[in-house]
């Protein structure tokens, strides 16, 4: 097993304590470190030369090291990675009563760069780094033998996989392909994924608790599902008690899998879609003088890294101003970012602004995360990126 | 009326946009602004005398004004606080199928220095500001009529209230005092709350949504809850399925409501209580070796005010550093903070500080904050001071 170092003045204490990556100024990068191949396995030492565990070393990636295990002498192999998928099944496992949640979240659960989404019989697996993708037949012997799961899908199009090297490719790499979309149980609701044609219409797990709240609001409400996808929020609404729902999304396929769950789940006849940009159909809707009980908005990421912060947190600014004059007297609005770059604060103001902006006065009355299957490292809890904010409008 | 002005120089803008407080330094203190009684109605006029609404004054306080109505012209009168409660108890009875929560949370409810809880027929309303404890009458009547509570208690015994130049009172101002302790069903349990005996032996609604998410957290778990009062998380524990829970605190009173909570929950059976002093039982627990799966925190303020935030800090994650050890491998640690000094990220890094200290390492899977009905102004939701964190520690 090659060795890399920590730089003599590198501080290692960070490390020891839990952080999981190794920034590329730390690392002594002689030529034999240079000389790794994306992805392989080392042994970190400090600058001392005392082992501080096993790593997964990317020398093209600013953070050049992942700690795999505190074990220097650690093997990655399938017994290894059935001890790290039997940990990560057993907190889902007391979560959730049925088998369908985030089952891997990549370094949080021990495996750096490895998401996996599991719809019951079926796991997705996102090797979003090269030491994965190295050792994907152990990681998914390991998956089948401790889930049970008949069938596991590669998904290898994440935008990162590029700076990992590693291809895009879409492919069933245990078992069989499902037939057509899978049947998703949350919240009361039934949805639709389309577990092979990636993630514009596959689903998200991580919102499942913000659904869950603004599903409390919706009991015999009129609600605006903008950036509706797969009918997240919609859906879970309507479960909820919603008298209608509209959902607002940029891709009918998106949209026609909404309408498949509302059939499935038995409210057909309460959900109606409208295909557009967001944006236009706020503006449009605002024209129209449409007013709902409780509108929703949860775009793609408006700002998912610094560059883009300022430019990000306008448009959600917009949103909210667009958003909020929809918003019946006394109803709410909910606001939602996956921008990792647009912090708690940030957000909540940029929706302020535009909520007073859109001539409304709120209320704060919940913030939310991603959900439990979603867990974090303390020492990277700023940098967690979904966000959900609901307001009461006045009166 | 009397007006009262703010310095040319002041900004409204924040005003304007819904700020509710105005700042000593920002008002023209002439005689006649000084000569104003504590809870005097004024008008709030801009340095070009242009009204920006109608205020209540406290010249000895460093939030010299607060917002009561946008308009200066309002009247603050019976009808004028049922327009207030009927807004907030829309709210809340969306929020709520039964009739037990925060039905008023000051400032974001349009009520400066107004808190209400309902338990059912009975509210208690603590009037921490002088304005609202001269107009008591009225708003009392107006509660009466909008809500239909046959009882009305009135908690003085806060500790703002000696900065308002209030006395310390508790009374029955409606109807007749409940004859004992009231139940409260949450979350599937049954609580008792001795509201005549004050903050001590009351009961809190804003962990509300904290106790649900840690009883998804305890199915057949053994729990231990510290700090316990009258046994909010460990009841909604055995209501979520826990095996057993038992339940610290120094309180005896406090415990002894708690084990009527248990009996008229009905798990009697699987609840246990501890009186002492918080930090010597986790102690002495570390000594016994015992093991939970799932620990809850939930101390009182360490850190109310910003003098207090270090020593707050460091007792936070004194609390963690002894809890750790005592979390079964895989199990969980819930964490909690009522400091209005510590933010989030402060109180967080003292909580994960702690664990590593306390030898763990750690996921962090849930933060959440004070429930649905207890808003909070966005301008102001930097200083919300409920927290409450879950971190699952290693195997």
């Amino acid at each position: 097993m090659p060795t890399v170092r920590l730089k003599p003045k590198a501080e290692a204490r960070a490390i020891r304590h839990g952080f999981p990556w190794v920034y590329a100024d730390e690392l002594v990068t002689d030529r034999r470190t240079q000389s790794l191949a994306p992805g392989a396995l080392a042994v970190l030492e400090d600058g001392e030369r005392r082992p501080l565990g096993l790593v997964t070393v990317n020398t093209k990636s600013k953070i050049i090291a992942r700690m795999l295990d505190r074990d220097p002498d650690a093997v990655v192999d399938q017994a290894w990675f059935e001890g790290r998928l039997a940990r990560a099944l057993a907190h889902r496992s007391r979560l959730y009563p049925q088998p369908f949640y985030r089952l891997v979240h990549a370094e949080s659960d021990g495996l750096p760069g490895v998401v996996i989404d599991r719809f019951g019989d079926v796991a997705v697996v996102q090797p979003n780094a090269a030491w994965a993708e190295a050792h994907l037949d152990a990681l998914v012997a390991a998956l089948v033998a401790v889930t049970g799961v008949t069938t596991v899908i590669k998904n290898g199009q994440g935008r990162v996989r590029g700076l990992e090297g590693l291809a895009e490719e879409m492919a069933v790499v245990h078992g069989a392909a499902p037939a057509g979309p899978v049947q998703v149980p949350m919240n009361g609701a039934v949805y639709m994924a389309d577990l092979m044609g990636g993630q514009k219409t596959g689903l998200f797990f991580d919102q499942r608790e913000n659904h869950a709240f603004a599903a409390c609001l919706a009991k015999g409400a009129a609600v605006l599902d903008l950036f509706a996808h797969v009918g997240g929020f919609g859906l879970a609404a309507l479960a909820g008690g919603a008298a209608r729902a509209l959902a607002v999304d940029a891709s009918a396929p998106a949209l026609a899998l909404a309408e498949a769950g509302a059939g499935a789940s038995g409210f057909g006849d309460r959900f109606s879609t409208r295909q557009g940009d967001a944006f236009d159909v706020l503006e449009s809707l605002g024209t129209e003088g449409a007013r709902f009980d409780v509108v929703i908005c949860d775009p793609p990421a408006f700002a998912p890294a610094k560059p883009a912060l300022e430019a990000g947190l306008r448009a959600y600014e917009r949103i909210a101003r667009l958003a909020a004059p929809l918003v019946a007297p006394g109803g709410y609005l909910v606001l939602c970012s996956c921008s990792h770059a647009a912090d708690l604060q940030a957000f909540r103001n940029a929706c302020a602004r535009g909520i007073g902006r859109g001539g409304r006065r709120s209320q704060l009355i919940y913030t939310g995360f991603a959900g439990p299957d979603h867990p974090v490292l303390p020492q990277l809890a700023e940098s967690s990126y979904l966000k959900a904010l609901a307001f009461r409008l006045d009166g």
